[in-house]
């Protein structure tokens, strides 16, 4: 099995509503899995406030550290919107009316109802690519390797598959969790030694408590189909060694 | 009033599983919710892996920023548990038992049950001071402004009230929030104005979907109570001016 170069992205949640705790962010969820799937890899996620100096200093940084960066929120009709503004910014590019852009909300809105706070969504780098937003008209766009997207998670969700094709990513990241009736404790050392075997399979432990009872998912995580099966049978032989419980549906 | 000086607050969220995906961090809702409750205001939060060079230059430059860092994840007793001592080497400081910490897990444990992981629990930067555990024993910890907590969030939750006479606050962060039977589009240019009128307050527009209805909640932000109420005036001025719908339970 040849083992390409990995594939790596940075996230940036912007806005004010996730630093104030009132809204929790699932993007960086949803991002991550479906990356993950295209065999990308999330390594670093910022959640930063809605100021264009932050905004500009956190995508020239993470753009030139990772393949591919997404941002989140902040490309709406509201003056707190200033995603747009501040990756032309960052890009040194023209900020204003994307043709296109606007041509789509356009027709999107009845006559008489595209509004300024409407237009304000067309204007971005006016040489950004378009990211189509099936649900509610507004699309996203993208300059070299920074992708933006808006902040609600069902809007959100519905406009990454577009990128399935533009995206070019690794092999994907494989893995496979196997939940334990016991506590971290009891199996660390054993799970310490297997790691040590292992180091082309990421292991990680974490603990849960459902249905009123303590246990352990061991997750392991690799691009290397071989080496994830004799991980866990690795893992499976300790279990059985110890009478530690599996438990099938957590 | 007065105004006291702004404090400010970091987060780093440690561990591989955020940023795979497969676990939601809910932390930072729990701890900016907190901190502003006590006049702290979360600037920044990163989401990292699990991995010691990391871990120290993330938190070697948050804690020059700001105010204070909480660090989430890492501390249990597994392998992949290396924030306590990355944060030793972040400051330079003895990574080994502590000894007030080391006699808390001896004694919560049953006689021959305080095994090599439990013990692993009891060590962090041997000068560090103790955040107590009320769920589960082990504690957190404690370095200049660097405060480390689990990553699981009951037990999080269940701990930091403990620090709440230990950190120095400035003005509460005051809210109030306007839902509206309406689209950001159509309100966009009139809060704009009035945001342009009232810099010390801080207004967000936030969308929602709810019960098949579209609304728009506005969030008014500050530590005066006089602006925050001026703001207000004037927006619910502009609502009835318009005769836009306030819906009272979002």
């Amino acid at each position: 099995m040849t083992n390409k170069k990995e594939i790596t992205a940075g996230i940036i949640i912007i806005g004010n509503e996730v630093l104030s705790g009132r809204t929790k962010d699932i993007n960086t969820s949803t991002l991550a899995k479906w990356l993950n799937s295209l065999g990308i890899q999330v390594k670093e996620v910022r959640i930063i406030a809605d100021d264009e100096a932050i905004i500009i200093e956190t995508v020239n940084n993470l753009r030139k550290r990772f393949n591919y960066i997404f941002t989140t929120g902040g490309i709406g009709p509201t003056h707190d919107d200033i995603t747009a503004e501040s990756v032309s910014k960052a890009f040194n590019l023209n900020y204003g009316f994307h043709k296109e852009a606007y041509s789509i909300l356009e027709k999107y809105y009845k006559p008489g109802e595209f509004n300024d706070g409407r237009q304000k969504m067309a204007k971005m780098p006016t040489t950004a690519n378009l990211i189509l937003n099936p649900t509610s008209g507004a699309p996203g766009f993208y300059v070299d390797n920074v992708f933006c997207l808006p902040g609600v998670p069902s809007i959100l969700q519905s406009m990454i598959g577009g990128l399935n094709n533009i995206l070019i990513g690794g092999d994907p990241i494989l893995n496979l969790t196997i939940s334990l009736r016991t506590v971290e404790s009891e199996i660390a050392k054993s799970i310490t030694e297997i790691q040590n075997k292992n180091k082309d399979v990421e292991i990680g432990s974490y603990p849960f408590f459902k249905a009123g009872k303590l246990g352990v998912s061991i997750v392991l995580r690799s691009s290397n189909r071989n080496k994830l099966d004799q991980c866990n049978k690795e893992i499976l032989n300790f279990v059985n060694s110890k009478s530690i419980k599996i438990i099938e549906d957590v």
